[in-house]
C-alpha cells in the first residue's frame, strides 16, 4: 500500500453491531447519537438483538451472523474476548463485501490480528477499545471524553481515527507490543479500584455499617483524591502515614489488618510497599525511614497471625476464612 | 456525669487553630465560612500562622502555644499525628480555661486519649477527623458533604456532633476500638488509590506517554468506575478478565507485569487474588475457575522472572530496579 485516502467513503457509514452486551449497547447509542445509521444488530440472544435494534432504530435484528446487513461498511464485534476469534471465523461465511468493510473488535487486550480470518477475506481489521467501564445502564454520554485505544495497520488506524473523531472521542494509537501494557494500566485503574472498594466495604461492614452507607461515607474521599490527582502527580498527591514516615501508625495499621482482615494482609503489605516506593520517588520520604517501613511490611507478611484468644497465645490464627465479627480490642 | 446540656454555650464558639498545615487551613476556612470566629492561629512557623490568620481574619497569629487566645472555647490541634501528644503536653502550660474548652485533634488513627494531658486539666477531648484528602489548595468547599469521624466520651461526641452540624458536615461516631479500622478503610480508599495511579503512570510512561497525558487518558475510566460504584456494590460493578473467568487474558497480563514492571508483581498478584475473591462473592465467577486463576497468581509470584534476552534463557532477571525501557515484544 503506497497511498490511501479516507477509509470510509461516506462521512457516516452504515454500521452493524455484533454483540448486544454493555459495550455493544454503549457504542450503538453513541453511533446513533452522532448520526451513524445503525443498520443491524446481531446477538446470540435474539431478544437482546431486538431490544437494542429498537432503541437505536436499526431495521435488522437477528441471532444469526449471516444476517449481517450487506450495506454496513463498519462492523463492530463487541463480544467477549474469548469469542472474538470464533465470531471472526464464522463471519467469513457471510456474503459481505469484506474488501470495502472495516471490522473492529472492542477488546482491551487482544490485537487487531484476532480478526485475522476476516483480514484474509480483505477486510480492514481494527482494535477499537473505548477506555471506559461500561455498564448495562450506559447511554450516549457514557463514552463522552473517553479515549479509544486503536491498533491495527496504517489503514485500520486511519479508519479508527475517522471513527473516533466522528463519535466525538479522543484516541490513542498503540503498537501490538504496547497494547498489553495499555490494558494493564486500565486494569490497575478500573478493576483494582473496584477491588479496593471491595476491601473498604469489608472493613466498614466489620464495623456494622450498612454497605450503602459505606460508599456514601467514602465517596467524598475518593472524589477528593481524584481531584487532587487531576492537579498533581501521584508523588505529590500522596498523603497518609507512609509519606509522613509515621512508622507508629504504620505498625498499628498492620496489626489492624492482620487481626480483622487476615486474608487481606498480602494485598495490604504489597500496596504499602508500592506506596513506600512512590513516597521515596517523591523525595518526601527519607530512604532510611523507607527501609524501616519496608522492614515492617516484611515482618507483617512473615509473622504468624495473632492468636484469636490472648489466653492461648500459642494457638496459631487460621489464615483461611475471614472472621465475620471483630475480635478483641485494638491496641492504640 | 449523669446529665449534660449543649456543650458549647454559644452557637458559634470562638476557635483557635494550632497547626497551619493543609487540614488546619481547610478547617479554618470552613469555620470562618460558617460563621465561627477564628480568634487565633498558632504554628511553629510564624509566617504560616500569619498567612492563615490573615485569610480567615483572625486577630492573633503566633509561633508560641502560650499565645492561645483565652476566649477560644474550641481548640483544633491540626498537627501531624506524631506531634499531637507533645502539643497536648505543652498546652497544659498555657493559661487557659480548660474546663470550659473542647480540644479536638484531626488524626485519622489516634484516639481522643492522645490528648490525655489536657483531659487531666479538665478539657473535653475529641477526635474529629474529616474523611477527606485535604491539600494545600483547600477552600471552604473542600469539606462539603464530608463525613467526620468522631471519637471520645459522650460529652466529647456531643460537642463533635454540634460542630459537624454547625459546619454543615456529616458525622460517624466511632469507638476507640473501631477507629483503627475506620482509618484502614480511609487508607485503602485514598492512599492506595494514589498508589494505583502511581503504578498506572509507570506503565504509561513505559509506553512513552507524557505523565500529564497519562492522567487525562485514564480520568474518564476512573470517574466512570466511581459512578458505577455509586450505583452498584463492588461485586456488581466489577468488570474485566477476572470476573469473566478469562484465564488466557489473565495469563498474558501476568507475563506483561513480570516483563515490564517486575517490582510490581507482588502488588499485581495480591490485588488479583482480592479481585478473584470479590468475583467469587459476586456469584459471577465459578469457584473451580477461581481456583485456576489463583493457581496462575501462585505461579506468577513463585516463578523466576523471565530472562531479559531470549538468546540467554538461563540468565535470571534481576528483581531490583525497574527497566527504563520496554524489552522484547509481548506474546499475544
Amino acid at each position: 500500500m503506497s497511498a490511501y485516502a479516507s477509509v470510509f467513503k461516506e462521512a457516516r457509514p452504515g454500521v452493524a453491531i455484533v454483540g448486544a452486551g454493555a459495550m455493544g449497547r454503549a457504542l450503538a447509542l453513541r453511533l446513533q447519537d452522532r448520526g451513524y445509521p445503525v443498520l443491524g444488530v446481531v446477538s446470540r440472544t435474539r431478544a437482546k438483538a431486538e431490544a437494542l435494534a429498537q432503541v437505536v432504530g436499526a431495521p435488522t435484528a437477528s441471532d444469526r451472523l449471516f444476517d449481517l446487513p450487506p450495506p454496513a461498511r463498519l462492523v463492530f464485534v463487541s463480544v467477549p474476548d474469548g469469542a472474538i476469534a470464533d465470531v471472526a471465523e464464522s463471519l467469513t461465511g457471510a456474503r459481505h463485501p469484506w474488501r470495502e468493510t472495516v471490522v473492529a473488535h472492542c477488546s482491551g487486550s487482544l490485537p487487531a490480528a484476532a480478526l485475522e480470518p476476516l483480514a484474509a477475506e480483505g477486510a480492514t481489521v481494527l482494535s477499537f477499545h473505548p477506555l471506559q467501564a461500561v455498564s448495562q445502564e450506559a447511554d450516549a454520554r457514557t463514552l463522552e471524553n473517553v479515549y479509544v485505544g486503536l491498533e491495527g495497520d496504517a489503514k485500520a488506524v486511519a479508519a479508527g481515527i475517522e471513527l473516533a473523531v466522528g463519535l466525538g472521542l479522543r484516541y490513542l494509537v498503540l503498537t501490538p507490543e504496547a497494547k498489553p501494557r495499555y490494558h494493564l494500566a486500565a486494569t490497575f485503574a478500573s478493576n483494582f479500584l473496584v477491588t479496593l472498594l471491595g476491601m473498604v466495604q469489608e472493613v466498614l461492614v466489620s464495623l456494622d455499617l450498612d454497605r450503602d452507607d459505606g460508599f456514601t461515607l467514602i465517596e467524598p474521599l475518593l472524589r477528593g483524591t481524584l481531584d487532587n490527582l487531576a492537579h498533581h502527580a501521584p508523588e505529590e498527591a500522596l498523603t497518609g502515614p507512609v509519606v509522613r514516615g509515621d512508622l507508629d501508625t504504620l505498625q498499628r495499621q498492620g496489626l489492624t489488618v492482620s487481626r480483622h482482615l487476615p486474608p487481606a494482609v498480602p494485598a495490604y503489605a504489597a500496596l504499602t510497599v508500592e506506596t513506600i516506593r512512590l513516597a521515596v520517588r517523591s523525595g518526601r520520604l527519607d530512604p532510611r525511614r523507607a527501609e524501616d517501613a519496608l522492614g515492617l511490611m516484611q515482618r507483617l507478611v512473615t509473622t504468624p497471625l495473632p492468636s484469636r484468644n490472648r489466653q492461648r497465645p500459642t494457638q496459631p490464627e487460621p489464615s483461611g476464612p475471614r472472621p465475620a465479627q471483630p475480635r478483641d480490642t485494638e491496641p492504640v
